[in-house]
């Protein structure tokens, strides 16, 4: 019987092994298949982890997370976790192998992750001057003109920060009008810098070894050439939340439309013992360091929880 | 009139300067008349903020965050925000040089400080063995003696962090009752490895360049020599949130019992453009990533409440 189970090796699990094991829990296991560090690794260029002034990889930026979070007793298990089930006060943990772990408290930190798009050039400048995260990126482009793909509430709000650094944000959408909040569409109809591009999708994001040199679009007027260093995809997220979920749809404990766990300040859920953290909660950031802090909040809280 | 006024340098001040102005708002400072870098500057260890894997003094830790916060426009006022008020649809700052400053949002990242107990020795010893964060510096107590002075519900709760840790744990107070939740009394009593040590004070810290060597007690049976070297104190916290209060002790925003500023998980207060990040918020798990991921937060909050 494990004390705690923490779901996810991205910057909230490491975070929450490094406090658990650090403030006492003594069987404290991360389930991590992939390598720990999270989405943040595919990243090139980090500048905004508090700490960490300089212009670094993500992968650079994880890199001494693992050794730091693991050496108070976390341990690292390579195997991903399908299914997890509460039983009379525990929960059953179900892995790839088949295999099932025993644990007394659960950290949901699986995340979330971007949708694509599925144009051409997707995947190769993925990184390199195509970007899911106006947050983190946008600054990279200010002064610049960019384009940005999608028509929900995240993407014009994102449109809308890109707005206050870009000169100009080129806002791409395949339908004539958006699914969002009547007041978000407003104010991106009275920005000035926000062009409209709708009706019309993506077909290629062209570059070379530098990076991204601009994006061909197709609109109903034919083919457009905008020559933008920087392209901006928002077309929904995979929330990962599944794992959660049971045979008849029904989630452990609660979440929002969209799959997200909800939480209280604590990163407790409604149900006892089962926190969560990171980019899987409701009302997430999607940083870093918003996801190092979530960890070790919810960490505490299992060891209060534990006692 | 500046966009955000950030009240407090600590790491939720710092981090929310950075994300702030990297966001695109333009007029943003940050009031702080102290040395940036918040409390954590008077810690001699820290092993627990991630991406920092080396044990270092917590100014180390905290001197790169100046200059990363500050490199795309924040500005750093060494001045003290004495009061701040709202106004029609602005806050006004009243400065400790009579000036004023008027904003479109505020920030407060004062932070809360713990008391001082008074005992001969707790200025020569703080840091070097007197402790007042169990969640920070318990570990360095691992399975050693430690005390720990006070009564009240953070105090016991602390102690049974500290009895996962450390090999036994002094509980000296001051009275033979404690002002704490009956559960949390019922713990302390069935956990073996903390004695309590009650109608109690402590007399002296005593030590060497090294650090502590022990604390001498005033007990009812006399004198009482514990040769233990780390101290933990958890008299109460001053809750800096007074700059925030009128004439008429009415808060600016929601409070609680503590005066600590009640947030959603956003960091936004009640009351519109006004957030709280760090120690200052309720339910704050007081840990530098903890603060920094709160001020991150609050900024992606500001920037989108202020477009």
């Amino acid at each position: 019987m494990l004390d705690l189970s923490i779901i996810g090796g991205g910057p909230a699990g490491l975070s929450a092994g490094l406090y658990a094991t650090r403030g006492g829990l003594e069987k404290v296991t991360m389930f991590e298949k992939g390598l720990p560090g999270g989405q943040i690794t595919g990243s090139s260029e980090i500048e905004n982890y508090p700490g960490q002034g300089k212009v670094i990889s993500g992968m650079d930026l994880m890199d001494p997370w693992l050794e730091q979070c693991t050496k108070f007793g976390l341990k690292h298990e390579m195997k991903e976790v399908v299914k997890i089930t509460k039983k009379d006060d525990y929960f059953e943990l179900i892995l790839d192998d088949k295999s099932t772990q025993q644990s007394k408290a659960v950290l949901l930190a699986t995340g979330s992750v971007p949708k694509k798009a599925g144009f051409k050039g997707e995947e190769e400048f993925f990184g390199r001057g195509i970007s899911t995260c106006a947050t983190c990126d946008g600054f990279f482009y200010k002064n610049k003109e960019v384009a940005l793909l999608g028509g929900g509430d995240s993407a014009l709000e994102e449109a809308i920060y890109l707005s206050n650094i870009c000169s100009k944000v080129y806002l791409v959408h395949r339908r004539d009008t958006f699914k969002a909040a009547p007041s978000t569409i407003a104010h991106i109809k009275k920005t000035k810098n926000i062009e409209l591009v709708l009706s019309s999708s993506v077909k290629e994001v062209y570059g070379d070894k530098t990076g991204v040199l601009g994006v061909k679009l197709d609109t109903p007027k034919g083919e457009r050439d905008l020559g933008v260093p920087g392209i901006f995809v928002f077309v929904g997220r995979d929330v990962l939340s599944d794992i959660i979920k049971d045979e008849k749809d029904n989630f452990l404990c609660e979440v929002n439309a969209s799959g997200e766990v909800i939480v209280d300040l604590n990163m407790r859920t409604n149900l006892k013992n089962f926190y969560a953290a990171g980019d899987i909660r409701i009302e997430a950031a999607k940083q870093v360091v918003c996801a190092a802090g979530d960890g070790a909040r919810a960490a505490i809280s299992a060891i209060e929880d534990l006692r």
